[in-house]
């Protein structure tokens, strides 16, 4: 069941300790396939290195397992509601990699400072509010799901792949996991100099919107230019 | 005598500078058998790539060699002490990694910012006090000891694993090597990211209570359910 | 075709991630035959460890490509006009490593502040001023070179063989695309240790000219005496 | 002709990139043999990989090759001088670090924070005051060898193995080539701590002296206790 969806799961979370994305089994990979209605995602708690896809765990988007024996990621809740308000998405990735953390435990957003984020983020990857009480001690990681979807209400959650959720750390999604794994990537090394951008000049303004505009559409949508064309 | 003790403790010495925790002989790993009162701990000076099961040395809680040939860690009497003092721990970790060396020279704490401390920490990771002259000339490493336990006065050891002496460097502590070393990992990294956090934001205030409960609770003691089901 | 070109350019393409320079494709070498007029230059978004010689795009200076299937870097023509108008280069990198970067970010150029840049560097790497609205709506690739150009102005691109692109990243050049590379790896280590300088001593100078006319005049120029005597 | 010697500087060498010290050939290691009054040095500019004892020059003090094809590195001078005038050192390491770099291009000694230089150095290492431009016009390598031993006239340099050279980079020194390396490796370690240590407390004091007293003499001098007895 779900065989090649499997594959690219196990794959991308394979790739987090690759990246250097996490540290033990602080991450986790999951896809969706839109047709079944189902998700495969890492179980709980698991070493990436003695993960194989038969351990991953096949869920329905209300969380009813399918198939698998072990219980999957304490995060999946999450995970859950975000295939079910992003449209589109098809791979998500959670990880605690430590400079995108940095910015989720400052409550701040990562400002469009240059290029390097404008190729995948079209703007500020924002931070959510803080969780009330009620949220953490209720359903909390389905709420983690709500918070996130609420920061997105004025925000295309295709153009902006990743989100900080404050105290905790970043989810990023993508149309599939290698693509959600990508800007989880991507997200760790913006972190890193948006930081170092600041320190090195405190007054540092965000890059001007015409190259954002520029640097995001070489790469996305109907007249990106950028690599070889797709056959 | 020991074997499975002395294996764990072995395996842990060489886990020093797999994760990166230590610069040439910079840290040691003890282990603590409940039953038989005695410890095993790595001997003074002898690098990693060197070191064998039977070069570890057996203690007891007392100071005397009951097996071994080499001289056991400087450190070692305070590794008795945190045995005597501190019920429940059977695996000490000192090292001098970086990030968690800074605070230690800082002489500060490193506040509950997140919910990566969360899951291991419930609450600051404090930092001892200076130590007084007379401390340091007379039984050094026992009065190192005697600072982290007045340091611990209100704090439980087994909810906060981790103790920065002040000028000096971490110990770390946990149910048995290995889960002193897992400590002693995580120390590391939410020490380099508190560092960033307050770069990213001099104001970031600690997480919420209610959060830090969460993250805590869901991973340890009687309503845990994060990993899987142990058989 | 320009096979010894093409094996430098590849092998320099292949250092970038080796030197860490790059993540996933975020960078590209070219190298500049001058008898020829030709250039050699990666092709769009292939990652290095697929990279073979063959996949090379071969091009003349106005953009008309010579050899090669695969479509060429969408940086191509700011490679193109550096060559124009920087004579005796014959190589140019461009990555987004990350220090640099920062400063690009940051819209500062990086100082003279020690022998290690003024081994390489006769003086402050500068960065560019932002690009107009016109520059980047216009030909976007064409133009950064343009800017680059008059940023160099009144210095010699071959005494400063790197620039920062601002809210971009940092373009390098030299003899060949080896000594572009090596270039593009020292600015990476000048760029990280300048913000060390500053966050030790915010107050630091610049370091004296003499000693910059010394460092940078015995590696370079009729006076060397640094390395072996060429033969 | 001092075939030991030669193997220990060569292996010196090469474990300057091992422990991360140097980029490309930025670093220089020598041995000196009291006995004989000569000493080996690394040729300039060979890259490490390629390095072999038969390209180790062997001069005498004043500077006189007594074997080898290659020009000794440029440093040569320094050497030389530091074994004239620091009786009972035997190798010199000289690196760009980054970490102690940054402390030497920003002007400033680094001081006794905390157990880890206390092991190593019996206080702060001290930064020389900036060369004047009759110095560097002049004999340059000499006069930095000069500098050195001005800022060591109240200061045992057998006691604090390394000196940070203003505006350009660290040098150290040991009884053998290794202790020296050894040195080198520990000052770029609390060199990274030593900032770290300020931007996580702009107002982190000293560590008291009578903890640098106890740490220092535990290892070194009559009375240490650190390690296994030698025999």
């Amino acid at each position: 069941m779900l065989e090649e969806l499997k594959q690219q799961v196990l794959e991308a979370n394979l790739d987090l300790p690759k990246y250097g994305l996490v540290t033990f089994t602080w991450g986790n990979v999951s896809g969706y396939d839109k047709e079944s209605g189902l998700m495969v995602i890492k179980p709980s708690g698991v070493p990436y290195e003695e993960l194989k896809a038969d351990d991953l765990v096949v869920l329905d988007l209300e969380g009813n397992i399918v198939e698998g024996d072990l219980k999957p990621s304490s995060d999946t809740p999450t995970h859950r509601l975000l295939y079910q308000k992003f449209p589109g998405i098809g791979g998500v990735v959670h990880t605690h990699s430590p400079w995108a953390t940095s910015w989720a435990q400052a409550g701040k957003g990562i400002p469009a400072l240059g290029t390097t984020q404008a190729d995948y983020f079209y703007g500020t990857i924002p931070c959510t509010r803080r969780m009330t009480k009620e949220e953490v001690t209720g359903d909390y990681e389905w709420e983690t799901g709500n918070v996130i979807v609420e920061t997105f209400k004025d925000i295309d959650p295709l153009q902006i792949p990743s989100v900080l959720v404050h105290s905790h750390a970043p989810f990023n999604w993508g149309k599939d996991p290698h693509e959600a794994l990508h800007n989880a990537v991507v997200l760790e090394e913006v972190a890193k100099m948006a930081l170092h951008t600041y320190q090195i000049n405190p007054h540092a303004q965000d890059m001007d919107q015409f190259l954002l505009d520029k640097h995001y559409l070489r790469k996305h949508g109907a007249n990106a230019y950028y690599g070889q064309d797709k056959k």
